[in-house]
């Protein structure tokens, strides 16, 4: 027996589990961009007319992002950041150029090793890989989008990684990471941090990857070499099978983080930002960390149109 | 090779994951009962001329309790409470009268068929059993104890109780029983609420299943009928699991949680409670729940001494 879509009787393409019904390839197309422009109406992610930066990893969470912006009419464009992890970095390029071309998305590629001398995992130091590595991307991306004056920032975090990173910082009480989380960070420091968005905030990997299916968007599957045991998987199949037991146990929990988030900023200490004398950017010290880590002397320059 | 005790080299009883040693039966009753010390010192639950009331199931938990308070010199005495649910009640009693004689402890019963007309399961209610059971209990040992002028109640709530608690409490963002959970409840309300303590609250399950077994308690093992499938032990099971990959997890959860409690507790609605006009005690509405639900017209009396 076919199991048939609820709303047209065609075939069904995906069972969904929460709201528990079928789809076909059509309606879940349509249900999958109605909750990104929920996501974005409900959260005010972005308005009609501001330029938003999508970074692509190569992934595909950050391509559907991408995609999914294109598509609804928003003013994109994209940005690689090649990470200098050899030939993983090499594939994630690759597939970022293609997915751009596809989409018909402008991209800027920037590549860490040119830029900074060395790769990701060829730097001497104590500080764990992907504490650096997230320190230099988010530099990077911001910086970027600041210099070629973007409004927004989006990336491709999606459900799964927004309840595991809530769930973790719960356990370890990080309550300083439980008063900054969410699916917008408002533009701060005169601009100098950039809004960053996450569009898809309310939709699970799993029906991020039955859209990529549906629509076609090719993608890596490679995970990051340094990625290889990281705890965060640990926290997502805990909620995995908390979510089989129970559905909606993550979107729940992630929407009840959101109505409760206000408790941990009370505690948070808001240490006055400055200029980091380097770069100029914000900075918790004389220097900013991205400019220490890397041992800069002088600002990094991303502009590559006329302001 | 026999595995040895690493303070002494006898043969050893248990080991233990976290601190990771090994311990001879002599060395592990040692290091039990200076941890119930040092929980009752670190969290002020009781000072050593207070009078304590101990609640007792019959099962480990409660059992363990009232044996290291009476060993470490407190002035206790027990309360066992038949919530007539059929021949488990009864070898339940069976369990707490045997283990008060051992350990020369004047043992009270409350019996709830005889008190209340019905056993716990048998009120035709839509409120879940395991509700009303524990709204029952909490009235009847507290009553009890502000009735005959204890200081304190003593519960058995150990480790694992508290971090499944806190962590199910989170899941569901019920942040007003974030604010009030902890090893001690201090007396309110003209002492109408008695202060509540938890002596066990930083040892495990399975430290005290080896203390009852190193000291030769004896207890109840059945599980309540009513408990089978309730969803506590599905966090349990997490958190076991969490604890055997990371041995300190549920400590360290559950001694953050008590680092960061105040922020629950900003938004606690602090109803101002008032006396309930059936039995005097403190009450959110006219009437308390305890007498709501069981339709009382007079208050019940425990009186056994004179005051």
């Amino acid at each position: 027996m076919t199991v048939k879509c609820r709303l047209c009787g065609r075939p069904a393409f995906i069972k969904l589990h929460y709201p528990r019904t079928y789809l076909c390839r059509e309606h879940f197309i349509e249900y999958f961009e109605r909750k990104v422009r929920r996501t974005i109406e409900r959260y005010k992610l972005l308005k009609p007319d501001e330029r938003v930066l999508a970074v692509v990893s190569g992934g595909k969470d950050s391509a559907v992002t991408a995609y999914v912006l294109k598509k609804l009419g928003y003013d994109i464009e994209c940005l690689h950041i090649n990470l200098g992890i050899g030939e993983y970095s090499e594939k994630s390029e690759e597939y970022a150029r293609k997915q751009c071309e596809a989409f018909e998305v402008p991209l800027h590629v920037v590549r860490v090793k040119e830029l900074l001398g060395k790769g990701i995992g060829e730097v001497r130091t104590r500080r764990p890989v992907c504490s650096y590595c997230g320190l230099t991307k988010r530099y990077i991306f911001n910086k970027f989008a600041y210099d070629n004056g973007f409004d927004a920032v989006a990336t491709g975090h999606n459900l799964d990684d927004e309840a595991s990173f809530i769930f973790a910082s719960l356990m370890n009480w990080n309550t300083d990471y439980l008063a900054k989380q969410g699916p917008v960070t408002p533009s701060q420091f005169n601009g100098k941090l950039v809004k960053k968005v996450k569009p898809l905030y309310e939709l699970t990997e799993r029906e991020i990857v039955a859209y990529a299916l549906a629509e076609g968007i090719k993608y890596l599957m490679d995970e990051c070499p340094h990625a290889v045991g990281a705890t965060t998987l640990k926290y997502k199949n805990i909620l995995n099978a908390m979510e089989e037991e129970r559905p909606g146990t993550k979107v729940n929990f992630v929407k009840g983080y959101l109505r409760n988030r206000d408790l941990f900023r009370a505690r948070l200490d808001e240490r006055e930002l400055r200029e980091c004398k380097v770069c100029g950017m914000p900075s918790n010290g004389e220097v900013c960390s991205f400019c220490r880590f890397w041992g800069l002397e002088k600002p990094l320059e991303f502009r590559v149109r006329e302001g």
